[in-house]
């Protein structure tokens, strides 16, 4: 089988202006034998300069980065551009429609399949065609994430080391352009680690950063304003929108994950009640929180504590947890010891 | 058939001391042929004095109350009791456990079944017995709601204006001793109307009250305090447990729900980014919020306005909307015009 | 409970002009707890004079009627109107949205659960509203059918035969007005019966119609052209539209149709290879057609023939066939012995 | 609505000879708008006589009961008979079909049913049939169950007390006749109820019987043969089929069950280690089996006890169970005290 | 792992004569640990001469090719026989028993998985075994499709270009000698590509070739005429049975698919009304539909052109369609310019 | 990709002591983003002696080894050990969880799956994980099976031949020492063939054994007893439990299995009923069972013979059959000829 992608658009990646159309992924279905998916895609491209790929909505349930991508695509005209924004406002499309983390078609979670199979699943077929159409074509990319239905988020954004330390400075050059509150170095343990699309990013030598904006599955206003500028400050920083009205930088606080043996996990199934937020700092051995069980009810509940200190980057967000489900993520600045 | 229920439980209702048991809700399925869903049950009775019946858990996605009385049913001994506490702090038991509003086995939303069926579904059933049993020994009722995973609410009580002056007045001396930041009365328009089981609760004459104390099928701490203090004053408000200690009234401030001309609905389906937050004062013509679309993004976003003037008493909590979703409630001072 | 509808529009069915909405039937659901259904409605009212009510979409899968309902909404003007038009284009909305016959979200067929529940499924809430709300307010009444996924049709019209003389009368002066090429008196036998939309309006004294109009599930232009037609002539010869331009008459064939017991069923499942076609008239004892398995294919097919003579008014649609799925119904000239 | 079945069947009750046809149970679905349930049904009528009506296959994964009839109805000529034999091998025919307790279309389990509803779901039309058709014209009623997937059972028959002294003893007459090896007479506690199929022809003063012969979704011998051999002993004690050739009495044993009280439930989910087998004599406090946890092994396993003594009639068969399952009920000797 | 199937059949291809069993696929599952799925297979064979692999029922719910096959099997003798004839009629035979495109065990479309896996999913297992141990025992291959539920159409066959000039005259031969009023040659632009059993058999160097004889998932008389008729036409030619008596040529319309640029998609989701039918010849800008709103009746409806002219090959069947969708191919006569 | 496992747990193999923990499988869900399924893992360490790796729930409906080894995992402490003793219960947690053979996430069958992917699905992660973290620190494995809901086994122990001449006596010795009543050579033919965990273990050289110890979903007290004695007399005689009390031998009867061409399979679906049980000995063509339709309960039953002759090992379990189901399965004395 050849390792060519079956993805197409009408788009010409080459043309100057405002194209909007779809990557149109293949998908022959009892009820559509020749049809495909329709994921939005917009290009604005005109003159010389970099690109730059936006995408949102690899996580059909997290909001904040598909609405200010969306609110990006049609406020921006052509004429403001030097090189050219590639916009995919809800990149797992049939994740977005159903307003899932996952597609319910294959119940593939885009952002544990890179760098994905250009015969594979539906999902596996996207990340391929990011992989290896978008990501040669790109000089820098951003993807947009929040919490989701599980998970509440400090706003933060994220980026891996870089291959080189020539890598690990451009990465940086994009935290601080991109200004987030608090920037975070992450080699993504406990979450998608090297499967994920900003590390597939991270292989091909591209300065990638993502985000996490909130949850719920809500909207946070906090967050969207912070995707809203973070993006603009980039696209003016790097020059492809060399006009935008931005504001100042606010400065960026940078810090590192603490993986998986900082993190609390449900260790029963029930009825979580946490006693800490996000954004708290925490110390070793303080209660996190407890566990009520709604079958016995007269069952003490079980306490949880953390196994070291730091500040709380999420916290589970429904009440109703299983064993197993992780119950808070900590970060530390970066130089400071654990 | 006849109209007597098949749910039984080991709990004798007339016996002294805090039993612990079941609902036993028969249901005989491909796994179980003679088994019954366990509906966790608790009655803390002693000497002479009311029976108040206190529920949550009605939807299964509504955490604040279930936590509430879980932790209530542990803490209370029998020496502290004047009259009988009948507690179910997971009522809609399937509903709990699959962590949805309404039951996985037959779909059945409780609190739009009353007053039930003996020989209907296993919710109607449920609902069946709650209102023929349950309500003819009880003296006083709370039924403990939250938003759950589609609505966020403000904090507050609600109650339906009752059938005579006397239980008018009987109701609103329970609302007062409840003593949540706000009070509603309401007719239910918009919501289950007559069909839920406070409305059940007030055909048969009992002093009735619900609350909706958070959403997003999250714990709001404020709202969990609520809950608390609510029951407890209540408790000891009635002679229930006369020494319990509580805090002094804050003043509930009482309101009106202004039915569904006032709401708004989404008359697109689409991501949904609202302008105002529960609590928020509005004015009628005011923009609520805007829908965009994730389909086709370049489309320009529709905008909602308010139909009238009033308070926010809740706001739908996920981004994704489709048409005929609530998006927000009002509420008003009562006696206060339109 | 009450009998009355919790289903509420914004129409005011007693204003002049040319509104639309949606019915808006409540469905509390794990994602929307005060959300409705909306079921799209349109009223166009101008002057004194009768009011007929339009649906389609009874069945999902079933579009001529749809299709000309749509059409028709979009093109009548109020002032071209003297009295009232009703049009429920999609009708069980959620089968609609489906693509299927039944309603996805209780798996009801509207057209069995007349007169339906005012608190019961809502599907039968539905059935429930027209019956109790739309028909007190109509004096004719239009139901849009077509063969839908499992059935193909000879275009045709039907009514039953009315509850006195001057019913009879009033329902063949509307199969005349309507005109399609082929006007059918049953009782339902084999099919809905006495649950259907129109049998329910008969039952209120309503002169009332039905149609099937193609099949498969795909759209027949001239069974399209047929409801467009009739619809039409209907308007303009009950005065509704007095100046509408309409098509002579082609004359209209009155047959009846024959029942169960002149039906041919398949007394086994596999693979139906028909050898009639829908409009041929056959022999009792003609071979009907024949079953082949795809199980074991070297079985000799089993022969089927017609029980009785007769002109075929519908036959199965599919290939693939289960033992009791009808495959042809048959149907005579009114007056012709059997 | 009227309460007249819309189920129909081809064959005549009143011609002589042997028919085989279904009951034509209407079912208009998304694959077939006119089509039916075939429920397979054999009518065997000669001379004047009783009318037995013999069924299995009411729970859909109870076979003994089954194969025993399907073989019966094969066997038995008319010229063997006086009077009438109507045999429903496969009654609730979806859930045969599918190999389950309940019917997969309608979640339907017909023995929880009765009397049924003419305008329900196909189960309770199916109900309704039964007991508004075929009770009327029949003089026996005998239903064969076996334990099903969940239960394993010591093989005996059953019967409810009647309803007059006349009944009873009619009752008693049949229990006789039958010869199993064990006759239980039982109220349905903790099982049924009021709500079976031969609940429902004690209502209308039929002698009724029903068995329980094996279990386990498998097939047992020996309650094959128990089938076999009770329904030939009848057929040949009531002269249906004079000239049968029969085994002679083993003596059948009259016990009573012990209902719910003397029940076992499991008071947790888990894994169910049995200590006794159905026949087992066991006394009140005696060990009945413990139920270790495969979530957390190292927990100590959960010991029951019996709560009364008497014989184990039945068991959980699998190991898998949940809180509130019916692990074990007993019976014990008619004249014995409790 | 290895690369070997794990398939297998009690058929032996070396004998001579009329074999029938099933291509034995294993599938260990909840009901049936070492079952495996029966794939009905006949062989027939005698003396010496070409082999053909005769196929249908590769999308499940395409009936033309199963019934001419079917129809087949049963009527060749093998004394008629020169080489051997191996058919597969229903080949994907899980999608064939639920009536569907795609296999439910799996959802696997086996015409997009070849050449398949020895260790994968079902389909892929069987796309496996076809590529990896039938077609090296095969001369020729035919795998006659038609439309399915979701397309209509005009009957014709169609042939890949084959590798090498000598392969694509041995095309062309096949395609002339099985006579469809059209051949097609196509390189599966906007269908399956190189992942279909034919492109996999054009791989392996066989003369292979496709049908497409109707659609909607019913049986059109003339598609099934073809289907028999050309098979019979190639077993002759052939001189696999050189005694068939067969139709002279009608002669074979030589015509080239226009690929995924000339086709028309949905671009919007809703009621598709088409303007032209299987066969039309269209020109470039010529209307070809228009797509309704069902959520919107009273929006205007979107009209949609042919981007290119030619003739329509195929056309969406349903009248529900959703944005992506193809509702038009088109083709043109091999040498005419675009 | 890495071949690396994202499969943790919080043991440390290395550390001497009782550890319990979970393999912590990161599994990303709508519910659950950062979440891990946990799988019960309990390590017993104590000394320098050899590593034994011992599962059951490989398949989530066989219990006798569940059972077994949570007993053991509680009962033995680390002073009794010269060694290592790692216990996966519960292996394929999903399934166990569920009731099932399969896991519900991704249908995975953990015994069809090894040597697993690194980053497949859940099933193919935890199957990689046992092949390339636990076998290389393994010197026996003994993964225990029973006959699930499908199948009813004759107690026995099963062993691949081994890689070598060493291989094959050190799973002799394995065989003689876990001392089941039968011990059985296979090479998987019929059932997992070169995909099950034991083969795996075969590849990597390391004695291994598996059984199958009852059936049906049920508990065997025979089967149980059997697990219990066979581990721990391993467990002693490899020293690493020396003064574990253990049972004389009974001697083992060493046997090999007869494969798929003397096994019988269901020719027909239907009610299956045995005319053997496991343990018989049958000759060729002697009778095996007929398979009695419930469609058509007049048609005469199919009955089945056995190929050829030999000892059944295992029947099948549920009476509801369906074709290419596995019935039979024979084995014959080792040195005894065909």
């Amino acid at each position: 089988m050849s390792n060519t992608t079956r993805i197409w658009t009408a788009i010409d990646f080459d043309l100057d202006g405002k194209q909007a159309d779809y990557l149109r992924l293949p998908y022959s279905s009892n009820m559509s034998a020749y049809g495909w998916i329709p994921i939005p895609l917009i290009c604005i491209r005109n003159g010389r300069g970099p690109t730059i790929l936006l995408s949102a909505g690899n996580h059909g349930d997290e909001y904040e980065g598909q609405i200010a991508l969306i609110k990006l695509a049609r406020e921006i005209s052509p004429s403001q551009v030097n090189g050219r924004i590639i916009i995919l406002p809800s990149l797992n499309y049939p994740a977005v429609a159903a307003g899932q983390r996952v597609s319910p078609i294959d119940e593939g979670n885009l952002n544990r399949l890179f760098p994905g199979k250009a015969h594979g699943s539906p999902t596996e077929m996207l990340a391929h065609y990011i992989d290896d159409v978008l990501f040669p074509i790109s000089d820098l990319v951003i993807d947009l994430h929040s919490g989701g239905r599980s998970l509440e988020y400090l706003p933060l954004a994220l980026a891996r080391p870089g291959l080189t330390p020539e890598h690990q400075e451009a990465v940086r050059e994009l935290l601080r352009a991109f200004d987030a509150p608090v920037g975070v170095l992450t080699d993504g343990e406990g979450g998608g680690g090297a499967t994920t699309l900003y590390a597939a990013a991270e292989q091909r030598g591209i300065p990638a950063l993502t985000t996490e904006l909130g949850g719920g599955a809500t909207l946070s206003p906090v967050g969207l304003a912070i995707a809203e500028t973070g993006v603009r400050r980039v696209l003016k920083h790097y020059g492809i929108v060399p006009d935008m009205a931005v504001r100042e930088t606010n400065g960026c606080r940078l810090m590192r994950s603490l993986g998986r043996n900082a993190a609390v996990y449900a260790t029963e199934s029930g009825l979580f009640q946490p006693f800490a937020a996000v954004g708290d700092v925490v110390e070793a051995g303080q209660e996190a929180g407890c566990i009520h069980s709604y079958e016995s009810p007269l069952t003490p509940p079980v306490v949880l504590r953390f196994p070291t200190g730091g500040m709380v980057s999420c916290r589970r967000f429904p009440t109703m947890t299983a064993r197993g489900d992780c119950l808070y993520n900590l970060m530390t600045d970066v130089g400071r010891p654990l």
